[in-house]
């Protein structure tokens, strides 16, 4: 069943215009005509069945017709991660998303070798991913901000799980004697962190170090082990 | 410090010849030159500080000058994954290199779709991988084999984790609870497994079903996510 991320409000009967991307990807991709079902969500009114109830030169305008799952939140995770190149990037948005992240962060770190990143492209990517995993909000994307501002600003009890390639504790049981909470999962640049963050990162008082093992990973296959180790320990995964 | 992959044995002095593909590297697009260092392994050896003894125009000669860590073994691991989309099979071949584990078999499952593959593009993306994380080999890819035939003929003592979307014990300790010593990861195609396909994977005796969470993940996400788990659990993570 198509899943469709739209932005109007959801109740029995409303009508809804998807954009026009979405509109030509219904009814020239995937052929929908007037009747056809699909899944919606707006990130605050769960997910509803709906169907096409017009199709306009300009768009279709479905219907909502009932609510077939209550909204329900991700775990309260923000992933942090040093802008690397740009298809890295992307990826790594597309797996937060899969993986359960409710915000993702872009860090300029000092070793930071920044691509220009498109944020409408992120958004993008995090709301077809979204779609496709059966979330029902769609993560943020923050615009790139240094990673010193990031921790100057940092929000009272939230943990920080900081990837340290000079190594750490074991993994899962550093996490779980932690606890679940707000977390952010903190990601470095591929020629990792400069020794000054390195060592306030080590300093911070609510950061929990972990090895990611013995081998050097991408950025990308680090997020991703990252949010993997977080969801089995302290996330959503084991309930 | 580069590092390369090699195939001839390495001793004291050894004369180690790259292939042409891999001198146009050194010489063209990393410009070193007689007398430069770099790291070489060749997957039995151990790892080498090596030297360009000489630049020729065919290809580079390279001088094993001496040993700078023993041989190591990736744990006991083989990656069995489902034939999908070709950029999604690279992802995963790249990933299950930084991963460490040994060995990726390709599955037709009944549910495939299947993409022609190149061997030898996924052997080089490995042996790419294998260089730059780290590793001391490189791991092995298999050709495609149907499923069923794979676990009909199946080793004696290898245990199967086994992803199952509709559900399945909690990770880490299911894992933790059946120990260290070979094993395999099967991650099913997008459709999913079919019903005879789920009926016999549940059914082997040495079998052990996780979960991998409540969103659906695409196969490259559930590969990560499923090696990351097992490293963290009976692995090399947490030695």
């Amino acid at each position: 069943m198509i899943r469709l991320h739209v932005t109007n409000d959801l109740s029995v009967a409303a009508p809804v215009a998807p954009t026009l991307d979405q509109s030509r990807y219904l009814t020239q991709v995937m052929r929908l005509k007037t009747g056809d079902a699909l899944l919606i969500f707006n990130g605050r009114d769960g997910e509803w069945r709906a169907e096409v109830a017009e199709v306009l030169k300009k768009g279709v305008i479905l219907k909502a017709v009932e609510q077939v799952r209550p909204q329900a939140t991700t775990p309260d995770l923000e992933l942090i991660v040093a802008v690397v190149k740009k298809a890295r990037v992307e990826t790594i948005v597309e797996k937060a998303t899969e993986l359960g992240a409710r915000r993702v962060r872009l860090a300029l770190t000092q070793r930071t070798n920044a691509d220009r990143l498109r944020l409408d492209r992120l958004d993008a990517i995090a709301e077809e991913a979204a779609e496709q995993t059966g979330r029902m909000d769609v993560p943020l994307i923050d615009d790139p901000v240094k990673l010193e501002t990031i921790l100057d600003g940092w929000e009272d009890g939230r943990r920080l799980m900081f990837c340290d390639e000079t190594g750490g504790a074991p993994t899962v049981e550093a996490l779980s004697a932690v606890g679940s909470g707000p977390w952010a999962i903190l990601i470095g640049p591929e020629g990792g962190f400069s020794p000054e963050e390195g060592e306030r990162l080590r300093a911070l008082p609510f950061a929990t170090r972990v090895s990611l093992g013995p081998r050097i990973l991408r950025a990308d296959t680090a997020a991703i082990a990252a949010m993997t180790l977080w969801q089995a320990a302290v996330g959503d995964w084991e309930r």
